[in-house]
């Protein structure tokens, strides 16, 4: 890694210091680190920013990143899109959210994602990026900055959504897949803060799961490494949308859910459902979940079924991965404590006691920021010079 | 990684090479790899070994391994002890197999690896070992070097194995899990040579997983990643000697094999194996793909059954990790085609089709020696300075 790199994130994650506290961080020759910071001053990428607390000796002085420093976080969902934008620290200067269906196709959603930056720079949030950092809830080939036969996203497969951007905004961009960057989120200022080897499982519409390994994603030969949601829990289950039978998003998931909670009103099983129907024609899991929490026993079942299925899939995948940490997070995550609870029980009881020993399993702790916390660190890591 | 290591490493790997070929490898600036080199040979590691071919201007000198650099290679199974020892470029020296009970023991093993290490010696193979390599068949904590919680290995649970053999052979030891050597040893100079993320599959008495990412061995937060023999593959399955029920293991490997074999002899199903057990009163998994290789159609079916069960688990573990290639071998491998035949069937029917799309499903290059072959790179590794 280079030492200019290891400065620049050091300023990102620990904030200004002195050249004497960065020497001491870093463990390079000191002439190395003060000609790489002397070039970095020279770019505008880092400024003196005032008198350091004294050490004794001579006075040091502040070091931080330039306050112009800019990355755009871009969060694509099934049916969202979230925007953040950030200084050189991650910490948000403006954000913004709002319904978006990516079945309506590559250009329609990167131009409105483009219209939305062209506003944010209108009103002064910035006036040039240093680089995009962008999700998509599909398989990306990470290298080539392009989704990969993405099955809820007709029309984008191999469309070239970095160099559009790129060309767009002028900047860096770098792709990943939506429950990569959720997982970086969580594991750069959440739940999963330094540990080494988290599984982050997102339960949405879909689920998929987010594989670190020695603190780095790991995305597999071809970039879809993660898909558990079509993992089989059950050879006799239901169809699937991917054509084969009893995947885990056949049974839960927040399409599942709808559909058995249809199910369950249409049957007459749960009153509270058969209400909720009734007036607005539809259910999703939000139904599910405001039932659930107000004692309906057939919505706590439902929870209590999916979270066996999750916890199925994840005790396998626990004696596989010995993993350090797993973190629930997702649209769905807000199903609550019957959720994580039955994902617990089935985990501990299924995996080998040597991987559950000491295996936390725990709510994501930034909820529906993890994605663009996750992008704008992809952003920086790029624009830091990061070996990524 | 330390210009020594690399060093190393290119000798290893790449036998004798002038001080030119090595500057051009290695990419490190002249004078340091000249200084390094200088040093090992000070050390008797490394030597001149006569002329290299000319390529213009000054001749230049071929640098090779000390010859007299030995590694003991050491692989425990449950029933069988594997020693073999090699030159610094891991070629084998010497080599001996001999029946061993596990469960007699630490210190009734370990005497008798140490005493055929004399033996070795007395012969005249080495006067004395540069590092000894030794795989265990039970979970390792890898850093400490001492078995954890080894099911099958009764007495040995946290018997200090690295630090006894380091006392009594005065070389650095390492100790490691026999899954994970033989996925080494594969990959150092089997079928998945340099291969980045291969999975390797073992099926013996049980059924374990070598996890490798970007060309390391990935072990997990506790030493015990790649148990994959104890996922549910059947909540309705047969009762597991760990206690739970419906695991792989429960289903398939030597142990169940030879269960399900007895009992098609007893019910007079397969009247080969009638005949072998009245024989020899006992039957294995040898015996199974004798009478199947002879054409006996319950002995195939009983292969195929177990080749759909360890599908079935590979398959979820494809989606997951997306991996480059993926190696079977240990003792059941012998099985042979119809086991691989049936393994491939199901994962690429039941894996997503980016998974799969370029996923090579292979039968083990190295067989029996896979586990000495990476015990002795590990060893190597350790003996050369690798950060492992």
């Amino acid at each position: 890694m280079s030492v200019q790199y290891r400065l620049l994130r050091l300023l990102r994650d620990h904030g200004p210091q002195s050249r004497a506290q960065l020497l001491d961080r870093l463990g390079v020759p000191r002439p190395r680190v003060l000609a790489e910071l002397d070039r970095l001053v020279a770019a505008g990428r880092i400024l003196e920013a005032g008198p350091a607390a004294s050490r004794g000796g001579r006075r040091s002085t502040l070091v931080d990143l330039h306050p112009g420093v800019r990355f755009a976080a871009v969060d694509l969902g099934a049916s969202s899109l979230d925007i953040e934008i950030t200084d050189g620290r991650l910490e948000p200067v403006t954000s913004h959210t709002e319904p978006c269906d990516i079945r309506s196709g590559a250009s329609t959603v990167l131009d409105r994602v483009s219209e939305l930056l062209g506003k944010m720079r209108g009103q002064g949030h910035f006036s040039q990026l240093d680089a995009i950092g962008i999700g998509l809830p599909g398989p990306v080939s990470f290298r080539d900055g392009v989704p990969v036969s993405p099955p809820i996203m007709p029309g984008w497969d191999r469309y070239p959504v970095r160099d559009v951007l790129a060309r767009e905004h002028g900047c860096p961009v770098v792709v990943d897949n939506d429950v990569n960057i959720m997982a970086l989120g969580e594991q750069h200022s959440g739940v999963a803060r330094a540990v080494a080897d988290p599984l982050f499982v997102k339960i949405g519409s879909g689920i998929g799961c987010g594989v670190q390994v020695h603190g780095e994603i790991y995305r597999g030969t071809g970039g879809c490494a993660g898909d558990i949601g079509h993992i089989q829990v059950d050879p006799e289950g239901p169809l699937c949308s991917c054509g084969n039978v009893g995947c885990l998003e056949a049974f839960f998931g927040g399409v599942a859910l709808a559909r058995d909670a249809t199910a369950a009103a249409r049957s007459g099983q749960s009153q509270p459902l058969v209400a909720r129907l009734a007036e607005a024609g539809v259910l999703t899991a939000k139904d599910v979940a405001d039932c659930a929490a107000a004692g309906d026993a057939v919505c706590v079942a439902l929870i209590r079924a999916g979270g066996r299925r999750v916890g199925q899939v994840l005790a396998g995948l626990v004696s596989f991965m010995n993993p350090s940490m797993i973190v629930i997070g997702g649209g769905l995550a807000g199903l609550g404590h019957v959720l994580l609870a039955e994902i617990r029980s089935v985990v501990y009881q299924r995996s080998l006691p040597l991987a559950t020993g000491n295996l936390p399993i725990v709510m994501s702790e930034l909820g529906s920021r993890a994605g663009v916390v996750g992008a704008a660190v992809l952003a920086s890591e790029l624009a830091y010079g990061s070996p990524l």
